[in-house]
């Protein structure tokens, strides 16, 4: 069973709830909205990302026999529910912000409109597509941020938590404005821009750096980027400036040497004054190890001659702010709104919808959350991506996400370009809303 | 392409210098090591888990034609080299300490001896996935001990950095000690118990709490677990108690009752004097919702009348560690010791074991790190797994590496069973790794 596609990752309790649905005879429609109740203390807003897998996810949901028998016998569940599950497809509908918009808390950015089965046993995956990549695009645009335009590479691929949070994280980094990834795979299934040239096992397995250097350039003269750092950095940066007339025999220049340890700032200096002296001003330096916005920020503020930077394992699992407070709501069952009241976790009823307004410098300049058929001022955010289960268009490519990305990240306040914690994002609850959530409560009151 | 399985998933610096070796004509053995470098300041051990997916990965290495394509079109390789590729396998040893063995800073837990293409290809999957499941053991490792056996379940699936995350999470929790997951591909695919009844909106879908009780009683009288704080957690708990005799009549026993929100420990102490004034005395009360190892030890040092925990996301992102400071190094090629003298990254070279000692009382004592071949008195915990590309056995059941864990864990000193950090764990380097170390160094003094 294929655990990206499976719909056996799941719960259990969705599967058990669907059981009691079915026998309880429940198949009102269900809308439930996927947001982000809080901000981490360490983000000033989050970049929506994981659409384009979610309704992949929801397009081919179907339970393969042997799940079916799997089923059958684990013990949880009868026969008749079991095979009421085999036309089991997701008919219903989904509204979403597109990949690469800025959101902040209780901003729904995905609405799924369902029979309650559907809706229900989709949660769990959904939570766990959506929750993956806008974490890391939410982190990796603070890189973005930080670079100010230098090259970022994700490197992340080893710690990230396993095989689909590596490539997923690729994709998600790429989208917030990375250059490319280390990570083959998101170069085979997304188009991404891979970079990478050896390891210091590489090094260490030739007899000297020398030979090492010249083995690599021979074998990639048009990506000959050397990793110096393995013994003694400012050495192995004057081997490759006595190298480099050889190479260039053989056809290869140097592209760039990398740092991986040690103080990158100090050693940038150092290396950047040995390659210029020895004629490679051409050559550029390529930092990593421990990196992240910080980080870079630091590095560059103090003006370390870095052209660009390899993120990894803090980017790869946000390590900062590991996860976001979540959550898959239901707000409305066969045609009444619906709202949590459980203490600190009350949502807000009803299908959503969010306006955004701008000012005259073009930038973000407040948001009103409200019901979908309440109008505000300003641009709505949610559009409809599937009706009656199918696309209504084509995937969007990669590259028009990333590119909403950057502009959108151009048009955050100043302020929250910022990597430190500012004071938050407006977004104003309008009234029809607030009236809403207050009815729900006279009716529900128990 | 699959991601679990793809030779892809892993980095082009991989690749790139597989092709350098092809070029190079360097085909000698490496020897590689995989071990963690420092403990997370909020961790006493780690709990070695993942080799058995990481013994599947190696057994099954191969490139498909399409992959093959793939990186003969990518601009990044030359046809000789891709065409080198379609007959790589995995043909060296593995030597390993059986999952579920505390281990600590240095102590290699995987040792990989291949020609030197295979065992640096396999270097990122490798990592990433003895990275994730021993993470997450040793996260999970602390819950357990927290607990002090009672009923604990992990529920991190949607929050986990996506599938493999989730499906793996749930494994490692089990091998640590967990009693099992809601995560239904882990039952299906480790025939791990999974436990989970229903969700707040599947109370707001029906008209009434009363109803909703009353359905899924219905629908799953073996498994009958009500979530009672969706409104009013002590109200919810009096009809419990009003509705269980009509219940019995269905044939349904209300196991327990589960809290997800508010002071869990003032809900409980009124929720269990609810139930027993009720006559059910035998009803349990499951906890979930932000839970984690320090929480659990708060509630039970409280006296928190709470049976059982469901730990989620905190657990399945080891939220206050969310990666380990860990290294897949060479440490021998063509016969010689090797090692990496970065600044704060120098490794230990040679092929190594560990030797493990017990005191009287049978607890861990201390271990010794050496070279393979240089015996010491204890325990040596790194065994053969895999030779000429084969597996020695026959793979370990789960139940047989969980049942090492609760062994394991019983015989860690006891002030590594206590949550807070704890002066560290005794790791001796014998003379004879010493000496090699200084050896090669002067070898590789360039």
């Amino acid at each position: 069973m294929n655990p990206q596609s499976s719909p056996l990752l799941t719960d259990l309790y969705q599967l058990t709830m669907l059981q009691a649905y079915f026998d309880g005879g429940m198949d009102g429609v269900a809308v439930f909205e996927f947001f982000v109740r809080d901000l981490p203390p360490q983000r000033n807003f989050m970049l929506a990302a994981g659409l384009e897998q979610a309704l992949h996810f929801l397009e081919h949901l179907h339970f393969t026999a042997g799940e079916l028998d799997w089923l059958a016998d684990c013990g949880h569940f009868h026969q008749d529910f079991v095979d009421s599950l085999a036309a089991l497809r997701f008919t219903g509908e989904v509204h979403a912000m597109p990949e690469g918009t800025p959101f902040f808390p209780n901003e729904p950015i995905l609405r799924i409109t369902a029979p309650i089965a559907q809706a229900q046993l989709v949660e769990s995956r959904i939570v766990n597509l959506l929750h993956l990549q806008t974490l890391i695009a939410s982190k990796a645009a603070r890189s973005v941020l930080a670079a100010r335009g230098k090259l970022l590479v994700d490197f992340g691929l080893r710690r990230a938590h396993g095989a689909e949070a590596g490539l997923l994280a690729a994709r998600a980094c790429y989208l917030a404005g990375f250059s490319g990834s280390a990570t083959v795979l998101a170069g085979a299934e997304f188009g991404i821009p891979l970079y990478g040239t050896m390891a210091h096992s590489y090094v260490q397995a030739h007899a000297s750096e020398k030979t090492a250097f010249e083995h690599f350039a021979r074998s990639h003269p048009t990506n000959t980027v050397l990793l110096i750092d393995t013994y003694n950095t400012e050495a192995a940066a004057e081997k490759v400036v006595k190298l480099a007339p050889r190479l260039k025999q053989m056809g290869a220049r140097i592209k760039a040497v990398r740092l991986d340890s040690g103080s990158l700032s100090y050693h940038a200096i150092k290396v950047r004054r040995i390659l210029d002296r020895g004629g490679l001003k051409e050559t550029g330096i390529f930092c990593s190890g421990n990196l992240d916005e910080y980080a870079i920020r630091q590095l560059l503020a103090e003006g370390a001659p870095i052209d660009g930077f390899g993120v990894g394992t803090r980017l790869d699992v946000s390590a900062d702010a590991p996860y976001l407070d979540c959550a898959y709501k239901l707000v409305e069952y066969a045609g009444k709104p619906r709202r949590k009241r459980s203490e600190g976790k009350a949502t807000w009823p009803g299908r959503k919808q969010v306006y955004r307004s701008y000012g005259t410098d073009g930038r973000m300049e407040r948001d009103i959350l409200t019901l979908d058929n309440d109008a505000q001022p300003g641009t709505p955010l949610i559009q409809p991506y599937m009706l009656a289960g199918k696309r209504l268009a084509a995937a969007e490519p990669l590259e028009e996400s990333r590119r909403r990305a950057a502009d959108e990240l151009a048009r955050l306040p100043e302020r929250l370009q910022r990597l430190g914690t500012q004071s938050p994002y407006p977004v104003a609850v309008a009234t029809a809303l607030g009236r809403m959530a207050k009815a729900v409560d006279r009716a529900t009151r128990q």
